[in-house]
């Protein structure tokens, strides 16, 4: 090493070449042997911590050292997410194609927060939210042709916090952004249910709005919001003087799958001008068949905002977020920070996107290729075939739960989720479920479902098949 | 295709092997030659788009046409931030070990939002920061072993604003996440030097406090804050029923890598219980080597949370900020959520870090990764060569600079950062910076240093040479 040159190990591509084929073929071969691991790991708090060194090398080690203490240390502390027979929480199905673009991604290493940091970044990113607008038959109202359009997040967390931010704007004419939020005058109220996601209340307490400020409404017997008592909250705190500012609507709860009713809540949310927020985050991705769509995407033309995650069930590997807004403009102004490093041509020509006013970050990578590459490559179609798939195996199994007088299936399957119990009651529900997951063979969560103590089934998985939804089942009902 | 199996392509071992190598091969050859493209683009908005076709295709197209239109469409629309003459902004330095950690990420797909949902994945993380706080000799106090610790976020801005919500937290007793922000009241107020980065102040808006509630603090003539201004002003504040909460100090502004004094910084926050958070985004990374570490983490041992992008100049491909905190607590209670479906054993049982309590979104993925393969792979020492050869060859071309009449060097360069401008003005300097990039053959931006249009050159390239510099001077001075 001379002291004209660069790190020659920082990036010398015929080493990359190597050393990335060693890579590919460790992850091949870690996708080959899923099956064959147990899906959850049996480690003790402390337990890699206390395998790792506690001082970094000071030279430089063989890519061979880290892939053996990869296998050796990490992959046993791992839950595997792309296991079969991994039917926990909601799936974040990677894919081939996914991966690959992320790798692409994180190669060509450019930087999106400006479109003048790098316009393809940008553009493609704009491009591909369309395309999956138009799969998803989502309305024109939120394309990019007109005053809205899509942009991709890490995630519906994030997606939610700038909606609600975007509504705080719109609804105190930017007031918030400049001069703070001011609740103990007259209070800005935020509306969900019961059943929506945490990061609902999440956003109300990091937006200054307060967690207590997000009236939770009740849910009917199938999980979804009533809109009636919504527009009795929301008639009460109007009255009240105080402000209905947010609605967030489901379209697949966390818990069960519900469909919030959102032709109804956007109705309510007309009369009091309040932003309507759908969170679509793992259901949205079926709207890409035809049958699933009309039930999901219901109300969507009537929504300022309507985010679902490609990396849930749509094969793209997290994170990759996708929200659409009706209207760009609130979000702008309320994110929007242009110092004089960040000024350019392009930004004030205003006849570009510059997506870090979308986001809370600043810098952005390149996250529209692995969206754009899952899309391409593995085609509307097949995605579709996946999807309709998981949801034809989730029926069969709800069947067979129903069939079984030992279980209850707590409310009839939403697309490919199924939730059910004993009829013994929570505790023995509970300790079904441990056991279940103890073997290592499948891995399931819970919920509360109807007030009970639900096992979630949530298939969505890459390489999942008909055979790893039937084993479970029959596991299941052996240890019940 | 059967209806009993997955999607064939979604993820196949073998196939993903030869792709794989595909896209690595790919990746290296766009390095080989990035020096020989145009550093930035010459696309018109709208080029790129107007290209790509309207609709998604229905059937899987082959990774050899996606490559082809990346090649024929995308890259000529790119910004190469990884080119060895890319001297704007700041660097976002890839490095081979860091982006196959990415890759490695992405084919594992695990989740890290809880302990529980990969436990390796958060040790990994716990481990790998604990590694680069003792790297860059930041106090105990932000060790995990203590009542703080480290965690990754995609980028400074996100850092800033979860440093902020907890200074509310702590400041209000909780109150403001559980019933909002009462600025109308007794308002909550930020400070930060006129030269802070923009998210100080997007964070403002985001987190109800009002932009007009940061209080920009002058600097000094080279860029530092004023600390007896900040004194001045927050007692003005205390004195007038006002809460002064957070203090953001500056370790390397992004006009002209001014590091603010935070040792005196932390006095006067001390005196006010005010939360301190120190921005290193850029310059932490310096603080790998024993002979620029006393300015870089001075002060640290009083700060309640120190954050800086291993991304930036640390070749950890983006996204990677770094985060410490000397008490979690007022972090996990400004954002924990724990609705039914995420309780678990583990958390219960108050033994294990549950990260997705430290950040906005509730998904994570496995960022420890490619920290981890970057130290090991390249090795401390080898870190510090990079970042001490960045040094010296800014200071070479600041001598330069010093030594043509026809240039102001405009402060003294800040480690790898270089501030200059024509003694003739900021309209000649402004076209100065077009002319140069518009030659394609380097990439430089501007900022405001002391109330002069400034040049800025900032070395952080994984490939950039002491040549490559100098090649840049003798351009700029041609035609100058």
């Amino acid at each position: 090493m001379t002291d004209e040159g660069p790190l020659p190990a920082a990036f010398d591509p015929e080493r990359f070449r190597a050393e990335g084929r060693a890579v590919v073929d460790w992850i091949a071969d870690y996708w080959a042997t899923l099956a064959s691991r147990p899906v959850t790991p049996t480690v003790a708090p402390g337990e890699v911590l206390s395998r790792l060194p506690a001082r970094a090398p000071a030279a430089a080690e063989p890519l061979a050292d880290v892939l053996a203490d990869l296998e050796r240390i990490i992959v046993p502390g791992l839950t595997h997410w792309q296991h079969p027979s991994f039917f926990g929480y909601f799936p974040a199905s990677a894919s081939g194609p996914s991966i690959l673009g992320e790798l692409l991604s994180a190669g060509l290493g450019v930087q999106g927060m400006l479109w003048a940091t790098s316009p393809a970044c940008t553009e493609l990113e704009t491009h591909v939210l369309d395309w999956l607008r138009d799969l998803l038959g989502l309305p024109d109202r939120l394309s990019s042709a007109g005053p809205g359009g899509g942009v991709i997040h890490d995630s519906a967390s994030s997606g939610t916090l700038v909606a609600m931010i975007a509504a705080r704007e719109r609804a105190t004419a930017a007031a918030t952004n400049a001069t703070g939020v001011a609740q103990d005058t007259r209070p800005l109220v935020a509306y969900a249910s019961l059943d929506a996601h945490s990061s609902v209340e999440k956003a109300a307490g990091i937006a200054g709005i307060g967690r207590e400020w997000l009236r939770r409404i009740p849910v009917d017997h199938l999980g979804r919001m009533n809109s009636a008592a919504l527009a009795a909250a929301i008639d009460a705190d109007a009255a009240a003087g105080r402000r209905p500012f947010f609605i967030a609507a489901t379209v697949g709860t966390t818990a069960s799958g519900a469909i919030d009713p959102v032709a109804e809540i956007a109705a309510v949310a007309a009369r009091h001008a309040a932003w309507l927020h759908v969170d679509a985050a793992w259901a949205g991705a079926a709207a890409i068949c035809p049958e699933f769509r009309e039930a999901l995407v219901a109300g969507a033309d009537r929504a300022d905002s309507w985010g679902f995650n490609p990396h849930k069930w749509l094969l793209v590997n997290f994170d990759c977020h996708a929200l659409w807004v009706a209207n760009r403009r609130p979000l702008v102004s309320a994110l929007s920070m242009k110092p004089e490093y960040l000024r350019n041509r392009a930004t004030e020509s205003g006849a570009v996107t510059d997506y870090c006013d979308w986001q809370v970050p600043l810098g952005r990578r390149f996250r529209a290729l692995k969206l754009w590459m899952t899309l391409r490559m593995l085609g509307a179609e097949a995605l579709r075939g996946h999807v309709r798939r998981h949801v034809a195996w989730a029926t069969e199994f709800a069947a067979l739960v129903a069939a079984d007088p030992r279980f209850d299936l707590l409310v009839p399957p939403n697309l490919s989720l199924v939730c059910f119990a004993l009829a013994a009651g929570d505790d023995a529900t509970r300790d079904l479920l441990d056991r279940v997951n103890a073997t290592g063979r499948t891995f399931l969560t819970h919920a509360r479902v109807t007030d009970r103590f639900a096992i979630r089934l949530a298939v969505g998985g890459a390489t999942t098949t008909r055979d790893d939804v039937l084993a479970t089942w029959r596991l299941i009902e052996s240890l019940a």
